[in-house]
Order: C-alpha cells, then sequence, then structure tokens
C-alpha cells in the first residue's frame, strides 16, 4: 500500500470526520442547550453538514483513491492492521454510498423531517391515521433502498446492513427464535411469583440534584473520562460528541425513581466509555461501530455491572450515605428491587427479562411489512395481539402501543433488533471475561471497574468500526456469536431471584 | 436580475451560511461547554470548517454567477433592495477572498495557533521577546495579505478594511486627530479633580449568582430575546451563536465589583440585540455586520444607555431590591460610582473617557509598524512612551502593557480602531435618536427601552452587511460619520460629573 496514497486518502477522511463532528455538536446541542426559537437554522445547518458528508463521500476522486488502493491489497501491512482496516471499512461504505441516488437521500430526509412532526401529534392524540400514510412513505422509502443497495435473500437484510455491518435476517432470526421460547417460559414463571420482589422503595422521594451528583461519581467509577467527555440533562439520554476526545452523556431524572437516572447514566457512560477507547491511530476517521456492538457496551455497563449484586456490595453503602431514605432497606431488598421484572408496556422502560420480547415484535413486523406481509395500516392491530401473546398485555391505545418509538418516522427501519443483539452480546462478553479473569464479580465487589474496562477495551471498544459484529464476536470469544450465554444468564439470574 | 440565477446564488451562500452557523456553534461551545480534554480535535474540526467556507466562497462557479448578475445591474430591483445588496456585498466579498492565496491564508491560520500559545506564554511571564518573532511573523503576514488584496494610499487600509468594508486610515485619522486634544484635556480637567467620585460602594460583596440573575434581566429587559438567544460565563465575554434565531451571550462575573458583570452583559446584548434583529430576508447569507458598527450597538448599550442616570432611575431601586448592600447608597452616588473615570493601563477595564487613549496608541502604533516606521522590536518602549504621554502612567512590566491584547497573536491587525469609532458612532446615534424621538430620555427612566431597540433595529441592526460603515451613519443620521457628538457627549457627561 503506497504510503503517499494512504496519506491522501486519510487527509480526505479526516475532512468527513472533522465534518461529522461539527454535525454531531449540531445534534447535541439541540438536545441540550439550544434555544428554543433555533429549531429552523438548526435542521438548515444539520441538513447542510449532511450533504456535505455525503458529498464528500461519494467523490469520484476518493472512489479512485480507494479502488487504487484496495486492488493493491493490504501488501506489506497485515489484514488486520489498521491501514488495511481502513480501506476495507471505507471501500464498503463508499460502495454502498454511491448505490443510493441523492434524491432518494434527500427525499429520506424530508419524510423524516414531516414524519416526525407527525408522529409527534399522532403520539400525542393517540391517533395512528395521522402517522398512517407518513409511515407507509417511510417503508416505501426503506424498501427503495433496499433495491438501490441490493441483497441477497431478503430486502430486510439490506436494512439492518446499514445500522451493523455483517447482519442478515436469518443470522439475527435463528438467535431470536432460540431465545424467544425460553424467555416466554422465564416470564410466565416470574409472573406466577410476581410477589417475590417488592420495589416500593425506589419510588420515595430522591432530589434530582443528588441523583446527578451520584450518578456522575458511578460514571466516573466506571471508567468515563470527564477531562474528554460531559454530563448534561435532556428528554431522552443519548450520548453524543464530537470525536473520542469530546464524548457526551446526557441523563433524565425522576425524583421518584431512583434508579431512572443511575441506570440511564451507566447505560451511557457505556457508549461513552466505548467512545473514548478508541485506538488513537483511528481519529479522524469517517466511521464508527455499528448499533449493536454500542449496545453491547452500553447494556454491559448498564445491566451486567450495574444491576448485579457484586457492584452495589460496593457502592450501595455510598449510595446510602447520599439518600439515607434508604437507611432501613439491605442491600439484598435493594438489589432485587432494581431487578424486579413485570410485563409493561413501554419498550425504554422494560425490564432485562422482557426488554427481548419488545425488540422480537418489533424486528418481526418490520420485516414483515418490508416484505409485504403485513400493511401499514393493520400495524396497530398485529403490534397489540403480539404485545397479548408475548407479554400478556395489551396497549390501552395507540401512543402507548405502535406509536411509542420515534425510530420509524425518522427511516430508522432495521435498527430496533440492534438493541437485543447487544444485550445478547454483552452475555457472550461477560462469560469470556469470566473465563479469562476468574476475580472479576470478587474486583467488582470492591468497586475496582478497571480490569472490566481495560478487557473490553482491548477487545471491543479500541476497534471503532474496524471489524463487523460477527468479527468482533470471534475475535473477542473465540465463538460466533450466539445467544446461549443470554439464555443462561437470564435464566440464572432472575431463576434466583424469583425463586424459579 | 434573473430570479433562478439569483435563487441559484442564495442556495450557494445558504450553504456557506450554515457551514458559518456549525463554526459559529463550535466556536461558543470551545469558550463554554467544551470538555479541557478536547482542544485537539476541536482544532481539527475548525480548521476544516473554515476551510469549506474559504473554498464555496471563491468557487469558480460563484464567481461566474456573481459576475453576470453583477453586469446585468439591479435592473427592476432598487439599489438599495435586498437583491441588489446581495450581489453587491458577495461580490465585493468574493473578490478579496480570491485575491488571498490559500498558501497565505493557511500560513496565518498556522501563525495565529503558534502566536497565540507564544503570546499566552509571554503574557503571563511578562517577556515580550518570546512573543517577538510571532509578532513579527503576523505584521509579516498582515503586509503581504495588504498587497494581495491592493490599497491606494496606505496598505493599513487594506488591513482595516477586512474587518469594517469602507473605513480607511484617513477617514479613522481625521475623527481620532479631532477627538484626541480634547480628551486629554477633559482627562486633566478629571485628574485635577479625582476625588470627586468615590466608587467603594461597588466594591462590596454581591453573590455571583445574584448578579447573573439581575444581569439576565437587564439583557431582556433592553430587549434581548431568550427565546432564540442564552446567557453563558465565559473567562472573557462574546457574542456568539448559529445563526440569528440563534444568539449566545456570555458574560463573567466578580462578586467584589459590581459593574463588572451587568456591564459586560449589557454590552454584549447589545450584540445580541443586533443580530436578533436581522431582516428575515437576509437570514442565510455569509455575512454579517463590520466590526465598528457592532460596536456601536454593543456600546450603545453598555455606556449611552446603562451608564445613563434615566436608566438608573428606573433600574436602581429594583438593583437595590436585590442587593441590599446598596440600601445606604443613593442614586446619584451609584450614578456617579460608575462613570468614575481615572488614567488605568488595561483597555479593557477602562471607563468611557480613557478608553479612547487606549485605542488611539495602537491605532498609531499598528500603523507606523504596518508602514515600517517602527519596528515590531521597539513596540514595547513605543507603547509605554505614549501610554505615559496619552494617559500619565507607565505599565510596570509588558504584561500590562503591550503584551495584554490577544488580537495581534492571532493576526488581527486593523481591528482595534473599531472599537473606538463604535463607542464614537453610537454618540451620533443617539444624539439623531434624540432629536427625533424628544421623550426618549424620560421612556429610559420608566424602564421602557423598546423603542430605543426599535429604533436602531430599523437604523442600524436590520440592515446585517447590507451597508459599509460610511453609508450606514449618513444614512441613520442624514450626516456623514463624525466624532463631534462623542465629544460633545463626554464633556457634557463628565463635565458635570467632575464639576469642571
Amino acid at each position: 500500500m503506497e504510503a503517499d496514497k494512504l496519506a491522501t486518502l486519510r487527509a480526505k477522511l479526516a475532512r468527513i470526520s472533522d465534518i461529522q463532528g461539527a454535525y454531531g455538536l449540531l445534534s447535541w446541542d439541540q438536545e441540550t442547550y439550544m434555544p428554543p426559537g433555533a429549531t429552523r437554522s438548526r435542521a438548515h445547518q444539520m441538513s447542510t453538514l449532511a450533504g456535505l458528508v455525503h458529498q464528500h463521500y461519494t467523490d469520484e476522486s476518493l472512489g479512485e483513491l480507494l479502488q487504487t488502493l484496495h486492488d493493491q491489497g493490504p501488501n506489506g501491512s497485515a489484514e488486520d492492521s489498521n491501514e488495511a482496516a481502513i480501506v476495507r471499512v471505507v471501500w464498503r461504505e463508499f460502495q454502498k454510498r454511491v448505490k443510493i441516488p441523492m434524491a432518494l437521500i434527500i427525499e429520506r430526509a424530508e419524510a423524516s423531517a414531516v414524519g416526525r412532526e407527525a408522529w409527534k401529534e399522532a403520539r400525542a392524540t393517540s391517533d395512528f391515521s395521522i402517522f398512517q400514510p407518513h409511515l407507509e412513505k417511510q417503508f416505501d422509502i426503506a424498501v427503495r433502498i433496499a433495491e438501490a443497495l441490493g441483497y441477497d435473500a431478503n430486502p430486510y437484510d439490506a436494512l439492518v446492513d446499514q445500522f451493523e455491518p455483517g447482519l442478515t435476517y436469518d443470522l439475527i432470526n435463528e438467535e431470536f427464535s432460540a431465545l424467544k421460547p425460553r424467555l416466554k417460559a422465564l416470564i410466565d414463571g416470574i409472573a406466577a411469583n410476581a410477589d417475590a420482589v417488592d420495589r416500593s422503595v425506589l419510588h420515595r422521594h430522591y432530589p434530582a440534584e443528588d441523583q446527578i451528583a451520584f450518578s456522575r461519581r458511578l460514571a466516573e467509577a466506571v471508567g468515563f473520562d470527564f477531562n474528554h467527555g460531559r454530563l448534561d440533562l435532556s428528554t431522552h439520554p443519548f450520548t453524543g460528541g464530537t470525536s473520542y476526545l469530546d464524548v457526551r452523556l446526557t441523563t433524565r431524572v425522576e425524583e421518584d425513581y431512583l434508579p431512572a437516572c443511575m441506570m440511564a447514566t451507566l447505560h451511557e457512560a457505556g457508549h461513552g466509555i466505548h467512545s473514548q477507547q478508541l485506538d488513537p491511530e483511528l481519529y479522524r476517521l469517517p466511521f464508527r461501530y455499528g448499533l449493536a456492538t454500542a449496545e453491547s457496551q452500553s447494556r454491559f455497563y448498564e445491566n451486567i455491572i450495574g444491576r448485579s449484586r457484586a457492584f452495589w456490595q460496593h457502592f450501595y453503602p455510598l449510595l446510602q450515605e447520599t439518600f439515607p431514605q434508604l437507611e432501613d432497606t439491605d442491600l439484598e431488598t435493594f438489589y432485587r428491587a432494581i431487578n424486579k421484572s413485570e410485563p409493561s408496556l413501554i419498550r425504554v422502560e422494560a425490564d432485562e427479562v422482557t426488554y427481548g420480547m419488545h425488540i422480537m415484535l418489533r424486528f418481526e413486523l418490520e420485516n414483515e411489512v418490508i416484505n409485504e406481509r403485513l400493511a401499514v395500516a393493520d400495524l396497530p392491530e398485529a403490534w397489540n395481539d403480539r404485545m397479548e401473546s408475548y407479554l400478556g398485555i395489551v396497549p390501552p391505545n395507540d401512543a402507548q402501543g405502535v406509536l411509542q418509538d420515534i425510530h420509524w418516522s425518522q427511516g430508522g427501519i432495521g435498527y430496533f433488533p440492534d438493541y437485543l443483539l447487544g444485550s445478547i452480546f454483552s452475555s457472550q462478553l461477560w462469560d469470556t471475561l469470566k473465563a479469562e479473569r476468574p476475580a472479576v464479580e470478587d474486583e467488582i465487589a470492591e468497586g475496582t471497574i478497571g480490569p472490566v474496562t481495560g478487557w473490553l477495551a482491548e477487545k471491543i471498544q479500541r476497534h471503532g468500526g474496524k471489524y463487523t459484529f460477527p468479527e468482533l464476536a470471534e475475535r473477542a470469544t473465540g465463538q460466533p456469536f450466539t445467544a446461549e450465554p443470554y439464555i443462561a444468564y437470564l435464566e440464572s439470574k432472575f431463576g434466583a431471584i424469583y425463586a424459579l
């Protein structure tokens, strides 16, 4: 690989990455500090920057350079060197991007802007008919994007691949199918013993300021670096920023529900650490990890660590110091309370056990609509039927059913499975880590999270978007991606809590 | 002017303006919320966006379009229509930009980045020799930029014109020369009666939080719209943002000096209102008002309004409510205290009377160095000599002398005169406003600032960068720009305070 060609490539990519960084700030600011009246100009700025990224990423001279470097192969540098990875990943991304006509990209952006507003109104009034034409449009655009990108078996593959390269419907369906009946059995078992866990203590009054301060302390304790990051408030928690040197978490607070802020913060801190631990050689590149990989890290910090007994062995006494409201509650009661499982209507509030059902429902419906086996008009009914079948509850209205998520309104079709895939993968990583480092739970119980983050950084986080999700699973665990450890984790943990 | 050509032009300009908006956010964020460790990636992002602006602004197709529209003339639309102004202003800016070689722009950017760090170190250790080679470089680059841009009489003209189009050394020098002896006489008169004003009451303890809250209230009272803006803290107050719909002020607080926060806030609120009052038809254009025009507005709100007796007739009782520390102090004592004048070393802390001398000193030195009548090595001595001659004091070290301002380190040569020109122009505007609206001072005394802002919006603020400074002066006041009203204002106001 010629050094000067690679340098030219990196300069072109650095420019795209810088524009993406600026876009990241526009986006973060919109949810945190932007004055309310600035919406219109913010939309202009973001669409211009998104257009610039697309323009530079599909530039002919970039294509020629990539073609040359790709044809030369990784000679000299090993297949898994950063140099080879950059060419491989960017070449793949370039080929995808040039396939989608600019007109379709603009159409999607416009449909998203309009669709989001329609969705807001539809959800506020719980009136699906307001959203239906916009959702039909989004599914229509998604199908056309899938056609433009191409696929082997299922147009849904092309959509899934946009959010996590390397994934397909079949790969996901295989794991979900293994998971589903055992999740169902677990949910039924818990339902039969629902009173075993009482979480009323979490609903006492906990002042917002103290919650935020404590959550900040937890984020720092698990390894989030505030010299290269921030924590702010927003309606919906997210992780953004402008580069691996500037990573921004947001969280939310409920004064009458203690876990909301802490768990959102740990989740976002997981994303944040993932970003911060990037291999510095991969700085200023316009690609990052896929969304299933991302979720494997956030869920790891939120659930595997943040809802474990070991973690709270160390942190619960500190939490009690901050909140004397907890003085009458012992560690075991607290641990069980933050792990209470019960069927609920809203995905983002679901516990570890029922969460999977929310995702499988969406995955199935998306695939059926894309493959024209289900009409958008019939989505509300299909949604409610499946809620009843999987969780035994039926939404009283569409706002709490098919209208609850923003994703589809913005064209995020093929994105939902990544949430569950990440959860599944986090268990597979946890089993590997425990096998390689048997003392890890004892270390967590002493409040020492450094070795966990060190291991995750080495196996996952430092690689950024260098490997696909299936590649990462193989490299990190020595095994193909599998749902088995996740099923075992849930059965063991909740079997113990609910004495099943 | 063909409508479709104009629409194409506006689309190209909108894109540049959007990039500038994103740049504005990167810049604001760097001084407010950016994590400390993000400096390196922020520099990358800002230089990439600055490069994109330059690239788009010097694009050949933009040039051809402008040439065509310019050659067609404003037929149909009047000379002072927005359409004609857009072509006129952008054509002028385009012609300037294409004259400066890209290599020189990069050289300046790099010299600025290095120079700023050298300046910081030089100021911290009060060692001019550290800064001298960098300052020589900056003056050398400035001369080469002036040569590239071209000029009639004086290379300094080309530099001044960068910050406020339409200004020249001669135009500035004429007004400054008229001002200087009368300012000197005023300063001498005040010195002879220095004890007439006591401001010790301002140095009591005033909690930061209350100062910020009250300053925010003042900003709102004078017309700053928080639906389209914010107020935050930063080391050096400034006004930034991303568009006229998103204007961001910053301020600073000293707990033992009450005016610092209020006056900085009123000053920045003036800039902010100026931005917010833009004619909506001039939205998404990549040009804005020059810096002398800008300063005429900030100084108007800070001094003409904010240091007037009328203003405090209404607001002083409210200030006393917030700060019981002021209960023993009457309005007249307070008014005199916030207007105390005395020679001091630091420009940004100077009062209304002595401020002009700080600027004239810099204006003269810049012009002499650019015209090779003074060597950079001799600047410290020349600075100190002139301080003694103009203000009767000599800096004990260079940190409080020639090294105090950041501007030169970043290539801001030709910028300083705008500060004083703005102050001068604010008085000319004030006289015109009083003549057109005799009741205006009574209205201010009732806390009604709306008519002032309404008048300034109509005469100055709405026009953005549509007119040059001399054009604006003529249009707003019916007279050419002149220092006479400013001299009269200072002599009258301070003559009364110091019983001269």
